[in-house]
């Protein structure tokens, strides 16, 4: 049970009797757990607490309810109501909750934010999903570089309730050309009356708005940045992405890699924010796929009539274990291949390195489990040690097939310049389960019956 | 090829010349670029380039470095010349150094350190592997509640540079029990003789040291937080999470899950910096417990001798394709759920809600899989309607039964307090095989023989 369920009653009857009691209840609380509050609330109880807040504070609040919630709220309260609110919100949240609205109410919401703040929101929302220039937030501290620490600081001080990081500050020449960049706590060990120009730092990390989001988050990373400059090819300062950008964008990026690699196409929404037909839409087409890749799975039993045959089937029993094995060892060299190129610890220089460290470990592991098969084969009812001996080759065959192609795939799409991910794990295991067939009736033709 | 392996030449000769150019050359760079060029360098070279900085800038670059290249450095620095630049490091990048070092040489270290960095050290490497004390830092700012501002911010200024982070500084009465917690940004914006015991926010996030790290992610990334206190059961603050610590944590665990998800144990280092021996111990048990839940198809095949002969194998021809149709969307849905889990979309309490989504969705994505196999199986030289009818009743219920296992299996563990993400997708989809092959069989046997 949540906590606001035990709450609203109490806060409903606040709000008749007097809003600034609930602003009060709700002053001391971390704007995250207020939206849980109001998340939890039907839309009239959550537009009434909404209003009894202070713009600002609302603001902060709005900003951490669920994208689809805060558009059907907006609905609710009207856009008269709810343009002080948007006013006051980052330039990067209002971005991407603008492009979630109705053209018309987006429309009708810009016309009433300030002239600034609404040139500002347009500009953001004209990037791409996914660019670094949807995330980034436009409320930079900038100085001019011969600008004093004291005047700096006092700039800061200014500033601060605005800017989405007073972590660095950015120093400019002429009209934002960005020059240096000067962390707090530079500023605080420095005398006030150097001169900012000497004490920044000139080899700035940047990025441009165009460059995928995920790039910013890998530099951020690298870096162990509190923020990243983006500025355009002119070199003027546009914004800055922050850490806290960047960790969503992490954790979202790795869905996505997760679900592609399970044949998924990547989810705009959450498990419960998805419909049926849109999950539908997502899976059908790779099942589709993969099944019509599975239809050769028959075509290439069908070559070996006569080997199938062998001993009223006998060989069928060891099909399913000998394709499946090819297919595990598969997935895993695929996954541990996508995951390394996605976090760079594997790139396109390493395809020989990575080739012949896998047909080692394919051979390694299919020994093993070789064995295993051999043993299971020679003591089961009614084989003989032929077959036990067909079983036992072709796993090695299949399992160093399956490794070589989970790895090597990756590293092919990523040079085609695809997505390594598509080759989803279970696209690779429909093409070993074809090469693992062609391979088990065709050694055993070979063993058995030539 | 590396901008380092161009400039390794030049910095050799400016060492022999004189270090003092080494250390101006690079102190405009970042640390991670300095890092970058040591590490492409032989570690005779390396050690002298280390030595050429100032301990605690050489410090700074020492954390950039990998971990097994840190462990070699050591030994060829030797313990004397190591210690200054060890002693200078943050205190969570040196507990991790030393956990990985010999013990003769870390206790040697130890006993080279400042006496407080080393008892430090010594607390740190206590904890557990993937615990928040295992990755906090323990260099936190604190002040008394009764200080005014311009006290405070006199104390950040003296603390700056030592200090993990200067984003927040934590309030404390008596011996370092927190009562709250005040932003630089705060202290900024308030007037110099306020009080810090008045400004502070009492509301704080806290985590304990033996909680998973994962955890503290999930706090710093819901509440967009810089750092997050941690203290121990008597409320004493022991030390900080920082958010670059977080952005690391949430890259390994997402790691983590996609490589139990294939079925491979989780590495503790990268791609090429684990070792041939280690991966085949990482991915072998899960192979060949793979393996052996997979000769249970053989045994689910022998079950139906009689239908598996009819008209000679006909069925077999569809086997391969119906098995892993099952799989693949058992895949899906494993992956869905597992990630849908790990992010918090879903929870144990939607057990149910998931379970009718996922039978509806089953049935949907079965009845397309079955249309395209019942006309391929109609069209296919030799098979009769009945075979056609066979081979898409056993789609449809292949891919429910593949749906819902694999959506329900993540939730079952998660519920018996395991981690969701080894119910690896080849584990369920071992299982979806066996239950395919018993409902292909039977179904076949119903509709064509009996």
């Amino acid at each position: 049970m949540r906590l606001s369920n035990l709450l609203l009653p109490d806060i409903e009857s606040a709000l008749r009797e007097d809003p600034a009691i609930v602003r009060e209840l709700f002053e001391d609380l971390h704007a995250e757990d207020v939206a849980d509050i109001i998340e939890g609330a039907d839309e009239d109880l959550a537009r009434d607490m909404l209003l009894a807040l202070e713009p600002d504070r609302a603001a902060d609040v709005f900003e951490c309810i669920e994208p689809a919630r805060q558009v059907r709220q907006i609905d609710r309260l009207g856009v008269e109501l709810a343009a002080p609110i948007i006013n006051e919100m980052a330039s990067d949240e209002r971005a991407d909750l603008l492009a979630l609205l109705r053209p018309i109410v987006a429309e009708a919401l810009l016309a009433r934010l300030d002239p600034e703040e609404a040139a500002d929101a347009r500009k953001l929302t004209a990037f791409e999903d996914d660019t670094v220039g949807s995330v980034m937030s436009t409320e930079v501290l900038t100085v001019d570089r011969s600008m004093n620490i004291g005047q700096v600081i006092a700039r800061v001080r200014a500033g601060a309730e605005e800017a989405e990081t007073i972590h660095y500050v950015y120093v400019v020449t002429g009209k934002d050309r960005l020059v240096g960049v000067v962390s707090l706590r530079e500023l605080i060990l420095a005398p006030n009356d150097d001169i900012v120009g000497d004490l920044m730092r000139e080899d700035i990390k940047t990025i441009g708005p165009r460059a995928d989001q995920e790039e910013a988050a890998q530099i951020i990373g690298h870096y162990d940045l509190i923020a990243l400059p983006v500025v355009d090819d002119g070199g003027m300062l546009l914004g800055v992405v922050t850490v806290d950008d960047v960790v969503d964008v992490l954790a979202e990026e790795a869905t996505e890699d997760m679900h592609r690699m399970a044949a998924v196409e990547p989810l705009e929404a959450s498990y419960f924010g998805t419909d049926f037909w849109t999950f539908v839409k997502k899976r059908s087409p790779w099942l589709v796929v993969l099944f019509i890749g599975e239809l050769f799975t028959g075509d290439a039993i069908k070559l070996f009539d006569n080997v199938v045959q062998y001993q009223e089937g006998l060989l069928v029993l060891f099909l399913p274990l000998i394709v499946s094995s090819g297919g595990n060892s598969g997935s895993q060299s695929a996954t541990i291949i996508i995951r390394a190129l996605a976090v760079k610890e594997v790139s396109l220089s390493h395809a020989r390195r990575v080739f012949t460290r896998e047909v080692s470990m394919g051979i390694a592991l299919g020994l093993l489990l070789s064995t295993i098969g051999f043993a299971r084969a020679y003591f089961w009812d009614g084989t003989e040690a032929n077959v036990a001996l067909v079983v036992g080759i072709t796993l090695i065959t299949v399992v160093t097939l399956g490794t070589v192609v989970g790895a090597m795939m990756p590293i092919l799409l990523e040079r085609a310049g695809l997505d390594p991910a598509v080759s989803s794990t279970p696209f690779i295991a429909s093409l070993v389960d074809v090469l693992g067939i062609v391979a088990y009736f065709s050694i055993a033709g070979w063993i058995l019956i030539s």
